[in-house]
């Protein structure tokens, strides 16, 4: 086996979008942990601005993008005297997406980091990717660019990045099943009628993860899991038919593959996103993190069981989109975003998420076309009309 | 990523050195599993004439050799009509380890396996490696052939191939700690006292896999485990003090590769020698198996313990064996094969092998230089000095 030294690598130069959020912070703990091993070119967040101008310094950014035009004002005097030039708006922040850089990091939220991250495809920057929608909203086209322009979306996700260590480099005809891994968020032990009568306070206390409220819904419902089964698809180049989801309530292993030999790899690491994020800012080599190391033995037991799809009917209709592909990712997705936002406001009950984004999804293959989306444009067109549809129907929902 | 189709792969040609033990019958299995993907040249065995001649007529080969020379006849006769030629003696079986192939299967087992194996690589062929004591007597000498001659190792011991699959190709140095597992053996919840009265029979009893006696007293003692973490800095080249065991019962995890930024990979499988030796076989490429596929779900659970270096000593001793390198792994290993046969003779009790095995090392490096043997033939020189001394002390050894 090649056990050759690898030479000391040189600063890998870095844009991050999203730098203010979580995953940005994460990003920035490990940046300044590696002294010499990055440099970052520009960075960009919603509308944070003080915050902005505060890891711009602290990473010695050249250029701060904001995308809220109101924010500028703010982040051009938090600045001033930095040297570090800023911006503002859609334009200023595909500026920083597409700025030199070996690696940008796509880390702001929702659809609005669709458009800025794929600009970064197109100038034929790798990308880390830790945006959900790239892939869930309009994965088809979003991946077709990278292959396109023969760019590395790398996974930052902890279940997509531990499957990525797991697979090893190994071509995909050799994977026999490709399993993540889901905590069974806080409702995993309870019984159907208890989930049904879920509050949000109760769907946000999730177990292991601290994540923003929309994503830890999706996890209470198991929904998470289905979209991060549809990146995967899209990620790995990978049939939707090897993919499955097994829980694992001590989120210690994250992703396995499964092989035709019968061997199975598995991606492990205690629950920081330290972990995952390190990994791909410094593929192929690697750098040291603060994160705790794994003790197994510390840990005693790990347990795993299989996802109950009656108590937790999102993660089934998540995989009926799966399978179906073309437009239904796109349409689930974002009937989700509405009634888990409907849910949240206590506008509708925690089992109605499900239910009425399976009712969006069967109206709109009744009356659509069900293709795939042509590009990024149509997928967030879609992903805009489905949401109106959906909020159309929550006054109708019953409680 | 690199997600690109591998090529259809020729077959691969293979000498199989151990044809008749429980490693060939297993490559046995996996070769004819996987029509077209390997050819056989030679195959090899020590005295079992008979299911040599079967198994060489049952892969196709063109040359079987058997080590017993007493054993010719009956292997000619046996033979007889088939095409296929045979040899006897030492001569005959580095004749089969030599002959042109792609990989040769290094499985006779103890140090008869050593020249032979050693004249695969000396003939710069590659080698999938199920013979301990190539790397635990003859470690350093092995292995400076492998590099001088520019050829391949591959690790078919279920713990060291988990860990090559999980390290993936990634340079050493990024490694943190390199884990094996250990079962804990039949003792692993029996107090001092029982495991000091334990019989031979009890010793036996091996919870997970079948192995021959030498072995499964040696996982009872967990001097396997010690055995194994010298193979491993060898095989790996990773020093001492990043190798470390984990206590696993269910022996489903077999290996763990800890990294600087805390992400851990693992190996795992169902406790069958087929998916190693499948996996060693195709590599870089894969073979379906009918090895049992991993069910986590249907597992449930998988626990991990610290071993116990008061209550399974030997593990102790070999671990200060690894760690003072040099010739004292050569002289623990064969100290120790020979209390493991004092013991099944029930001539020593069950704690006095990892005693005596200690004091046959401390009485060595008194009274000897302690650098690696300079080559194959002075590690197995020692290895006959130490077994010779190491007899002479039964007699004296209190029950």
């Amino acid at each position: 086996m090649s056990l050759a030294l690898a030479p000391t690598p040189k600063p890998k130069k870095l844009n991050i979008l999203g730098a203010t959020g979580s995953i940005g912070r994460s990003a920035e703990a490990v940046i300044l942990g590696a002294p010499g091993r990055f440099e970052v070119g520009a960075v960009a967040s919603g509308r944070d601005a003080k915050n902005l101008a505060r890891v711009a310094k602290s990473l010695g950014a050249r250029f701060a993008a904001v995308a809220d035009e109101a924010s500028y004002a703010e982040l051009k005097a938090e600045l001033s005297g930095s040297g570090i030039e800023c911006g503002a708006g859609p334009q200023a922040l595909e500026q920083a997406a597409v700025a030199p850089a070996d690696l940008v990091v796509g880390a702001i939220a929702g659809a609005a980091g669709v458009k800025p991250t794929h600009a970064a495809l197109v100038a034929g920057l790798d990308v880390a990717l830790a945006n959900k929608e790239c892939l869930v909203c309009a994965g088809d086209a979003f991946m077709r660019t990278a292959r396109k322009k023969g760019v590395k979306v790398l996974p930052m996700d902890s279940e997509h990045n531990a499957i990525f260590q797991a697979l090893g480099g190994e071509p995909m005809e050799n994977v026999e099943t490709m399993w993540l891994t889901a905590s069974g968020g806080p409702f995993r032990t309870w019984s159907a009628e208890k989930i049904a009568a879920a509050t949000p306070e109760q769907a946000l206390a999730h177990p292991n993860w601290a994540m923003g409220p929309k994503v830890t819904v999706d996890s209470a419902s198991l929904m998470n899991k289905g979209l991060e089964l549809i990146e995967a698809l899209h990620i790995f180049s990978i049939p939707a038919e090897k993919l499955a989801v097994v829980v694992h309530p001590q989120s210690i292993v994250h992703g396995m593959v499964s092989f035709a030999d019968g061997a199975v790899t598995a991606g492990m690491a205690n629950p920081d996103m330290k972990a995952p994020i390190a990994h791909c800012l410094a593929w192929p080599e690697r750098v040291a993190t603060s994160v705790r190391r794994l003790d197994l033995a510390s840990l005693g037991t790990l347990t795993f069981e299989k996802p109950d799809l009656e108590r937790f009917p999102a993660l089934r209709v998540a995989m009926a989109a799966l399978r179906a592909g073309g437009v239904m990712p796109t349409v689930m997705n974002a009937a989700n975003e509405i009634m888990v936002a409907a849910f949240l406001n206590k506008q509708i009950g925690f089992n109605d998420i499900a239910r009425e984004v399976e009712a969006v999804c069967e109206e709109f293959a009744r009356h659509n076309a069900t293709a795939a989306p042509a590009d990024i444009e149509e997928a967030l067109a879609v992903d805009h009309i489905v949401r109106e549809s959906s909020r159309s129907r929550i006054a109708g929902v019953g409680r």
